[in-house]
């Protein structure tokens, strides 16, 4: 068939195009030599944040935060020198045929747009930024420690004011907060996301209510003492189980946790202890072991280029949600591990029957603090975040109103009212060391995913809940890699949603998902929602 | 006086000079600003290293590597491009006139002898040694284990030849060690080197001698079962009460003990421990506390400039020597700290005297391993590796006779022959990590110097010995900061030992202390040497 034969060609001709390019053309060897140097630079920077945040005495913070802004700084130069725009330019006519899925057509994708977003902010205000940064996320510590927002107030108008120049680098956006919410979940715009929260706000709401008239589960099992080092040690054993290797990372206390590498071959976690409060350092644990899995996951092609890593703030997250709840917070898992956690912490744990345990890890309640938030409550939190800051850049709020505009969405949409702001609109670490706009959207994009994904994973391998009760991650993992993790950032979540589940990106997944868990546990006649 | 007035006028005129250059000469502001970025990256280089040494899981190891040699290589790079030798040179005519101690004069002498310095070694020729070095490393690693220099026989004759052509990049030389010797004491030559150590061996041997003819101490109170976690709780208890901070300074286990440091605020040792010998642990602790004293005790106005660290690879480890040796290992400091290590270890200490603990911690014993040597037998170790290097770097000896050598010189100097090359040839990291020259002299210069700078000490504060039995280091602190931390960089070696001790380096103070001390302990007729 001709057209067959054509395609043939086509893909042919590709193959070649792809071979010289990457094995003789020089402009792309020199291309991925100053790509390498500057992910190097981005990991000794990497390295400098994890040892600030684990190890670092009191006395380095300032050495430290000069030398974070110096790599910064000079990592954003390479970027945007001219010199690698200029290899792009020169290696474009010859790339144009290379198949889009290949690595080098991604490299060239996914660097065009870096150097593109790099160049449009001045390498000036980068640093007058980064210095802003520093000093709020000082001033927010201690404002949150003394309750007292009017401390941070003014810096948190300057970060209002820099959060709009740097949208305003990019203009021609549909409303301000698209350059900074592209930033980290590429590809989306503010009015997506709205009608997105829209949707599934409208689909909560009545689930949130219907379970606060049910009579509470009681999870007093998990307020009980467990040791710090015994809770240390349980996690780590637990996830070594699940897949997390010593050899290629490791885990270390924090104040704030997270997941941070300095190679696809040393990814590390942090996490933090409430000894009154056992699901604090187990869950926080799971969570960020999801994280380090997409990175671990990446094909080791991609190692020490732009494309290792994960594709947005979404994406990423989807995968510690993932393991954190649909996996760690399974019936199935806890059948498994629940033996081994008993034997851990017999005093505390054993005569508590399995599933007093399980309702109590899946206790909904609506609450003050996001991070302490159930599965169903949690994107309540978000959207509240989200829309004061689309109201923040508009203009039609201002920071002063802030924490009043807090607390009455908190009124509205949970019925709490924060006792104080330090439990208001001081919790989050986000604003007071970033941007306002796109800090928090990532994370409901993140559980709207987490869902999609683990039904297609499920469709594909519906054993995999008998597996996990054997404490078989196997197919779970080697799907996600297979479909997810190996790619790193080659394609937009856009292009990865619809290549691994089919469908562009719905709320369906996730409300099917809590009808159902929810529904059983809390006996609620929900809807099954269908598929 | 017209002399004095003169030089009232001479003063003033300096001061006039050194304030404007340092207050409003941009150019000098420029240089700052270049010099401090340039530190920035080599702390960033310099906390890679550490977590490498430190925490860094196994896979990291590839991608360490590269991002070292990257950061080494950018920090090269930016020295030596030209625009601080423009700089240095711009301001030579304005700086002509300031005081030489002071820190902008000290600053443009050790810029300006750094930057010739690397100018002189192309960046091309930099990447393939620390590409190299790297390389030999993970050999000589597998070679120790394995006891085989065979495997690692060719790469130390590329280091040989790579350590040549170093030092022919600074041609002029007396011998070809000079170049070598100077990158890491700067002024010395090996025939300096040679004349003292020829000087120093006379002395020592008959030394050596008289003590194998006493029978020897015992030392079995060492040898028992003390469990790591409390021999690095005790060590980290002792090094706080002597000054050590926690608010500047941490303590982490590694395989082969060193001192590094990210800021003048955040200087940080390892150690090592053997639960079968309790010295290795404490005392590579003190040693290592001594380093961190040196950094910590520098000016805060040094801080990110080339001026913040030590002198030379001799007076910092002048200052390892002196607190371990000096102070760690002598009886005023042991009759304070005896009580406290027996309260920790009473299973262990409880029944073992003072004195007894005070002989062991000092018995002489002709050894095989430079790092277990005693104060007496010690230098003799450092002397053999010096004179193999020159001969290594002369011709007059090869690679593959180096074993043989080294052996046939254990022989002859301390009457052992290794029992493998792991415990002989193989035993110091140093050839195998760097270059060969220039890498042992600073040992025995800095015990010259601890003696040396320690007499100095007990001149201006007789009552020190008293004070260490009552746990009180201000008075040696305070005179080591005062005299000799507080100007890092600013003065050569020769210089400060004159300024602080009056007398350039020799070797009578090193051997006063040990005839005074081991004439002692051994009961031997030596003696005593004059002031």
């Amino acid at each position: 068939m001709p057209n067959q034969a054509r395609a043939d060609d086509r893909c042919m001709l590709s193959t070649i195009a792809m071979q010289t390019l990457e094995k003789t053309h020089p402009k792309l060897t020199e291309l991925k030599k100053r790509l390498a140097e500057i992910d190097d630079i981005n990991c000794a920077a990497s390295l400098l944040y994890w040892d600030q945040a684990t190890y670092m005495p009191l006395g380095g913070a300032t050495a430290r935060g000069r030398q974070l802004a110096t790599l910064r700084q000079l990592a954003h130069a390479k970027l945007t020198d001219g010199a690698i725009a200029q290899l792009l330019e020169d290696l474009s006519t010859d790339a144009a045929d290379l198949p889009y899925d290949s690595d080098t057509a991604a490299l060239l994708r996914i660097t065009r747009r870096q150097v593109e977003r790099a160049t449009k902010v001045p390498n000036s205000f980068m640093a007058e930024l980064s210095k802003h940064r520093a000093e709020t996320y000082q001033v927010w510590a201690k404002a949150r420690e003394s309750n007292s927002f009017a401390l941070v107030q003014p810096y948190l108008e300057k970060t209002l004011e820099l959060s709009r120049e740097w949208a305003n680098f990019f203009p021609g956006y549909d409303h301000i907060a698209d350059p900074l919410i592209d930033a980290s979940d590429h590809g989306m715009k503010a009015a997506t996301i709205q009608a997105i929260f829209a949707e599934l706000r409208s689909q909560l709401v009545p689930v949130v209510q219907a379970i606060t008239e049910q009579p509470p589960i009681a999870d007093h099992c998990l307020k009980q003492f467990f040791p710090e080092a015994d809770q240390l040690a349980f996690s780590l054993k637990l996830i070594q189980q699940m897949g997390f290797s010593l050899d290629r990372g490791r885990q270390d206390k924090t104040l704030h946790p997270f997941m941070t590498n300095f190679s696809i071959n040393d990814v590390r976690i942090t996490t933090r202890v409430q000894e009154q409060n056992f699901s604090e350092c187990l869950f926080s644990t799971l969570h960020e072991m999801g994280h380090a899995f997409y990175e671990l996951g990446n094909a080791p092609a991609l190692e020490n280029t732009p494309l290792a890593g994960g594709i947005s703030s979404g994406v990423h997250e989807s995968q510690s949600r993932l393991w954190e709840n649909m996996v760690g917070r399974s019936r199935p898992f806890w059948r498994y591990a629940y033996p081994q956690l008993q034997a851990a912490f017999p005093a505390q744990l054993q005569s508590v029957p399995l599933e007093t345990f399980y309702r109590a890890i899946n206790k909904v309640s609506p609450s003050l603090i996001r991070t302490d938030a159930d599965e169903v409550t949690y994107n309540l939190h978000v959207m509240i975040r989200f829309d004061l800051e689309l109201a923040l850049l508009e203009g039609s709020l201002s920071i002063r109103e802030l924490p009043d505009a807090w607390n009455e969405r908190y009124r509205s949409d949970l019925g709490l009212v924060p006792d104080s702001d330090s439990n208001g609109v001081l919790q989050d670490v986000h604003w007071y060391s970033g941007c306002i706009g796109g800090a928090f959207q990532g994370y409901t994009l993140g559980n709207l995913m987490s869902a999609q994904f683990f039904e297609a994973a499920l469709k594909a391998h519906p054993n995999i809940p008998q597996q996990l009760e054997q404490g078989d991650f196997e197919s779970l993992s080697h799907w996600l890699q297979t479909n997810l993790y190996q790619h790193g950032r080659k394609f937009t979540a856009e292009e990865i949603m619809v290549r691994v589940t089919g469908q562009p990106l719905g709320t369906k997944p996730l409300m099917r998902y809590i009808h159902k868990k929810f529904g059983e546990l809390y006996d609620l006649p929900l809807t099954a929602i269908a598929a």
